[in-house]
């Protein structure tokens, strides 16, 4: 006998919340669709060096490698890396820009910690271009993550977004040559706090007033509409800063021409993503009264999705959820919403009269009515225990007195109250 | 540079195709959930012992082992191993009969081959009884199949279905011993015919006696109810013999009943699914007029989901489409039905009006018309292009003439017929 046991860091429901998770990916996909983004369904196993092509580091070893493979596979880590590798090896089939939508899971090895799961779901959209890529396509990704958002009725959320080309042009202008660590820093004000940031901003070598005057810079703020104007008052003669403004004030406004209500969008002029390959417009995006979550759908704008495949430019622009931990969050909050069945109603015949439930079922569900019928030899409380635990809102009685009368008993097993219906009259209450 | 490939063995398909297949899986879905079965999502990386918990043989070879893991993880290869360890795991939990369906890519080291996949989706429903389970459910599995298959628009199926229970009697009752190999053999019945099964046969010491009476028995045929009526006439004295053929007649009439067309199921004596775990009903299922291409939907009754993993006795019933070489089949033969575009239009303004594309875009969504704008800075020509790439209905053309209307130019692509509309004559249209 072996002791049946998942792995640490997979996330594996019972069925009645593995119901609200396939709900609300659902929902996410029709709003992909909606959108008019394509599905892909690239391998979960991937040449190695097709996932290494960005280089080691972190990612390089965090990646489940396949033993049986000369080494040369190993389990995809996110579903970009397979985006770049799809757009370039299909380029000539494909039409641009090209929209598409995956929802898979991935696989880390992340070491063992509660909510850090080691396989999960990914939900991206991207909208990849053929040398370039207009920014109304960045207002529209911000603008179909909306709606899927709305539409799994997740806490008041608010999209902050930003521009690297403002950063950039910014510390361009003050004379700050190493991008990387002050974005590195930067990126840390909303965990460490202003003071820390600027503790680790004199570590490297940052002198006083170019720290003072970022600090200040990052701390502009208002109403969008105030921090733009501030921004562009503030005349800063850098060409960079200069684009980095319009591209924000042009997509902002998109994205309100596009429906977005102003409450869900704010500027953060200290959202950097970090490191990562971004190029111009950055989101990430956060639970009002639960930030301590960190970004729930992140993403932006870059220059080049697959340098490492292909010589043609490939700007996009894209945003994901990381679905998976998005649903343990809601769960520790408490915060799931959705029904945990199925269907609507259990037949329960009484011995002898299981051929009639057959009957009677068939009838039902080829009137749309959701149900089942407990066929097993059991005792009448087992059966009403089964109803029960799947928390079916009706239960039918079929025995002798209700085929005599050629009607059916429908009890609510919420209130207790039965009544003796004809079928269409059931059909009528449960359709 | 890396050259950008998909591992061999691997179905990756272009968005126009990628749709067909999703629509199909998603239909198959619906039946599954119309059907009361509830979803489980088990990972696909499983402990190795979980995994191989059934012992070695072929399948151990073709399992993909996960290497930075101690060598105690690997890749699933069905669904039914995880089923068995998720019941087992969680009996508590869950109510039975337990009705779960799963729809997932599953992972086998086959040869590089034409139509073998290395990842694969399989489409399983199971129905999982504690301690027992009736005959009923083994009905509705056939008619959910059957609901399934007929959703998804595959050409003339049917079901052919034995009892394991007839064969084991009869061989017992004939005096065979050796029922495993002589089941080995009878199930290539349909490859190598009856000429090659006697020769066989003989070959495992069966005695020609023997061998006569086994064919002749395996050659019974005629209407459902005429081989029902053969089996009973034999008058075989075997206690399992008869109840097999009890089941079989059970089982027959209550899938008659669940409302399948007889068309679409054949009772046919030499099924057998190979040594597979079955102890009662076996069913395999065949395109009646492309019978070359084997089996597409299999399944059948086990005593004993679960004997490695738990001491319950978990019997049950499950059958098993495997979608992707299913595809696959499909496509080779031309029969792949389905929209190959999931949405109605694409707007594309004149330069300048793309701010117009972006309300009309938005005013159509907002009343459920699927659409796109075409925003990138391109010559009409080129706009144009994209719509017939994707395949569209209808282009909507916005410029000075039409916003200076307040209407829209409607052009139907498949016949180039422009109209001049207002929004709600192009909605009406398109929704």
């Amino acid at each position: 006998m072996i002791q049946p046991s998942t792995l640490p860091g997979m996330m594996e429901l019972l069925p009645e919340d593995q119901l609200v998770f396939d709900t609300i990916k659902r929902k996410i996909e029709d709003v992909f669709i909606k959108n008019a983004f394509f599905s892909i369904d690239t391998p979960a196993i991937e040449k190695l060096d097709v996932l290494l092509s960005k280089g080691g580091g972190e990612t390089s070893k965090q990646v489940f490698r396949i033993d049986n493979s000369k080494k040369n596979q190993g389990l995809r880590f996110d579903l970009t890396v397979p985006l770049a590798k799809y757009v370039s090896m299909y380029m000539q089939d494909l039409a641009f820009p090209f929209r598409r939508y995956q929802i898979a899971k991935v696989y880390r090895g992340e070491r063992n910690q509660k909510g850090r799961y080691k396989e999960f779901y990914q939900c991206d959209i991207d909208i990849i271009g053929n040398e370039k890529l207009s920014l109304y396509n960045d207002a529209e990704i911000v603008k179909c993550m909306y709606e899927a958002l709305k539409s799994i009725d997740v806490p008041e959320f608010e999209f902050q977004f930003n521009n690297r080309k403002i950063l950039n042009g910014y510390f361009s202008y003050l004379g700050i040559d190493d991008f990387e660590s002050c974005l590195r820093v930067i990126d840390k004000l909303d965990k460490i706090g202003i003071d820390n940031v600027k503790e680790e901003l004199s570590k490297i070598n940052l002198d006083a007033s170019k720290i003072d005057t970022l600090l200040k810079f990052l701390e502009i703020d208002g109403t969008n509409q105030e921090i733009i104007e501030k921004l562009e008052s503030l005349n800063i003669d850098n060409e960079l800063f200069t684009c980095g403004v319009n591209e924000l004030k042009f997509v902002y406004q998109d994205i309100l021409s596009l429906g977005v209500n102003p409450e869900n969008i704010k500027i953060n002029l200290s959202i950097t993503r970090g490191l990562d390959y971004y190029t111009g417009s950055v989101f990430e995006t956060f639970f009002k009264d639960y930030r301590e979550i960190g970004s729930i759908c992140s993403g932006g704008r870059y220059d080049s999705l697959a340098n490492n495949f292909t010589k043609s430019k490939l700007p996009g622009v894209g945003m994901s959820i990381g679905l998976t931990r998005l649903f343990y969050q809601l769960q520790e909050l408490n915060l799931v919403k959705g029904k945990q069945t199925n269907f609507d109603c259990i037949i329960i015949p009484m011995k002898g009269y299981e051929k009639n439930a057959v009957k009677l079922m068939n009838d039902l569900r080829n009137s749309s009515v959701k149900c089942m019928s407990y066929l097993e030899d059991d005792k009448l409380k087992k059966k009403f225990n089964y109803a029960d635990k799947l928390s079916v809102k009706y239960v039918i009685i079929i025995g002798q007195d209700e085929v005599e009368q050629n009607k059916f008993t429908l009890r609510n097993m919420e209130n207790g109250n039965q009544e003796l219906l004809e079928l269409n009259e059931i059909i009528e209450k449960l359709k």
